[in-house]
């Protein structure tokens, strides 16, 4: 049974890198305190005995032998990244829960007929590059390598110079055919209020909602804020602005498994007395059900048509999405049974977040564990979680993971 | 009478210093571009026989002497900085027209009692460094000296390091104490479309709309964007939203004398996927009348109280301001003097916009002249007038400072 005053331990040892105010963690994707995060990781699963080996892309998989060394390796996995103002266990935890899941089997003696791999995937968040999932997009054939390496982060790095400043342009191709999985398993908060609502310690993940990213140009014309007459403007921040408010609306129409984002808002010229001439903006719309993701979509293209006027036009482009996505349900119910044979309270959940599961279940039987975080806070500093629980989730994924890896 | 065509090609000459797309300028104050305009300016100014200092605060005064060297100058004068995204005329004009009306002076050989003095103004348009009229405001003690070096670009430089670095710190003190002014004459596009809407040649300024600037910070709750309910965000970007439009009605239910913008609208942590935790934005109020203005500012202070809810809150900050204030009778009527002795469509008109006159109106009897601008569009790289036009003001400028400068 893994343990969970060592897999706290990690949890905390990991937040001393890059910690900043509110208790979280800042580590964005392919910064030097990313590297540190996955230096740190990397001692503790040569400690461990495993074997390191980082892929075209930048993801890293550490590795522990099988009995039959003819069999592809059972992975479990997720990210060390975070958002610029992130929490201490998104992504984190399933890496280190995955790690302790090593660790107990290792201090046990016991050996799997599968290898037992752990996948830490480049750039999960998609905050610093755009999209998110990236290292796993790549890997499941979602994405070119070539067109990840040219992505442009937000403050104007490329990516493939990241990976080579950090030495994580390894050899092995990022593909799942120079790279076979046998099967994929994610545990993660769940970044949402159900499971602790509820009052429940393990979320049975089904799937994952569908996603569609957009980004949002609006062009007025750029005037002096003070001669210029209300009545003449063409100020892009006020369409911006109504677009806003469609776009929370829209949200807020299609019930509690709908959301709808504008996280991102950039005025120009940014300057105090010009009446702004042109806005960008980013649109995140989710669903669990494909027909409602498409009425949301309608209803944002209707809003966005609503808004063009003689002086301002809005341009709507599609950015990234992936579709509604069931999990393999062979392996939901090894999730399930080692919740239930544990006497855990559990539910079925369909994810509200993309995942790396979420690419690998495209290729690869998949499957994921929640466990609740406190409010359901998540991409804050705030993000919290309790150690028992953490404990818990590890237990059930070490269960499913066996129980699959003797297969 | 000045030479029309001098005053336009010098014009044309000033624009290829920080030429941008569109057919502006893009000099911003303290920039190298700002400097190389001045350097250009200080060209013409030598070969016309002026002699150049710069004070404490980086204001450039060029001096013609007159017949009485016991006199105060006659000054006249408006800044070479722009606007990031700025047109070729805001503020070189009234700088070109002023030699203009020296090199003419030159040219017929004619000597006035008081000396004349052309003022190029640091910091005028408050972009880069906020807030505007920086170097007339020190030198008529609206700011101190000490508070101007310390100010912060949006780009992170100091405002005194920039004037080091530049030459711009000189010895003599930005004060009027230090350099007694007789009279002040600024000429200046209207950057609004009034003149231009009546068919008129010049605008006779007899005054300026009170401004008040604010900055209000939107604090919400930073969230996952997908498994976070719509039910349950604090988004602070809705909440900004909701108070862009606010202003917006504020400033169309005042009338055309009424101006209220958001300028600057700024999203924190800045990611795709996260809810918006904190919103910074710049709100920009101005009306003729001082009793409006207090109603618009009393519904602005209504509109954010209205905004702060359970999780929300929103903070006002006075940033900056200026009261309504009109120029000096005598002088405004030597203006219309002139404009109606060339037998000149004009009319009297409030400003909309801030100028360096405004500062220079509270502790010297000043005017401004004013002409039109095609569509009424400034702060905007298509800022265009027409060459006839520009030559017009000149003349009514030169006018006004002979009939003042002989007293
Ligand atoms: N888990 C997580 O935060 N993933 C990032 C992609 C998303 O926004 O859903
Ligand atoms: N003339 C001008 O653009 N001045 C800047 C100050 C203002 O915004 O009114």
């Amino acid at each position: 049974t893994p343990d969970g005053n060592r897999l706290w331990r990690s949890l905390m040892e990991m937040a001393e890198i890059g910690p900043i105010p509110g208790g979280g963690s800042g580590r964005q994707a392919l910064t030097d305190l990313d590297a540190a995060g996955r230096a740190l990781f990397s001692g503790w699963c040569r400690e461990s005995g495993l074997t390191l080996e980082t892929d075209a892309i930048g993801n890293l998989f550490a590795r522990r032998p099988g009995t039959d060394p003819t069999l592809p390796p059972v992975m479990m996995g997720s990210h060390l990244d975070t958002q610029p103002t992130g929490g201490r266990f998104d992504g984190v935890y399933g890496v280190l829960a995955a790690l302790e899941v090593v660790r107990s089997l290792n201090d046990a003696g016991r050996h799997t007929r599968h290898p037992l791999e752990i996948a830490v995937w480049m750039n999960e968040e998609g905050a610093r590059y755009a999209p998110p999932m990236m290292g796993s997009g790549v890997f499941t054939g979602r994405f070119t390598e070539a067109e990840i390496l040219d992505k442009v982060a937000q403050d104007g790095a490329r990516l493939g110079d990241d990976l080579e400043r950090l030495g994580w342009r390894g050899t092995r191709p990022a593909s799942l055919a120079a790279h076979p999985v046998a099967a994929y398993f994610e545990a993660h908060i769940e970044q949402g209020p159900v499971l602790e609502a509820d009052g429940l310690e393990v979320g049975v993940v089904t799937g994952a909602r569908g996603q569609r990213w957009y980004d949002a140009v609006v062009t007025g014309r750029e005037a002096h804020a003070g001669p210029t007459p209300m009545r003449l403007r063409q100020d892009a921040l006020v369409t911006a602005a109504t677009l806003v408010l469609a776009v929370e609306a829209i949200g807020a129409a299609h019930g509690e498994e709908a959301s709808a984002t504008v996280g991102i808002l950039d005025v120009h010229p940014h300057s105090r007395n010009v009446i702004p001439g042109r806005c960008t903006l980013t649109i995140d719309l989710r669903h669990a059900d494909t027909a409602v993701l498409d009425t949301m979509e309608a209803e944002l293209k209707a809003a966005v048509a609503g808004l063009t006027d003689a002086g301002r036009t809005v341009e709507l482009r599609d950015f990234w999405s992936f579709p509604v996505l069931p999990f393999d349900p062979g392996l939901v119910e090894r999730v399930r049974a080692a919740a239930a044979a544990r006497g855990l309270r559990h539910r079925d959940i369909v994810s509200g977040a993309g995942h790396d599961a979420v690419y690998m279940s495209m290729v690869v039987p998949t499957a994921m564990v929640f466990i609740p975080c406190v409010d359901g806070i998540s991409h804050n500093p705030a993000e919290a979680i309790d150690p028992a629980q953490a404990a818990t989730g590890c237990a059930v994924l070490c269960d499913a993971v066996l129980a699959t890896a003797e297969r």
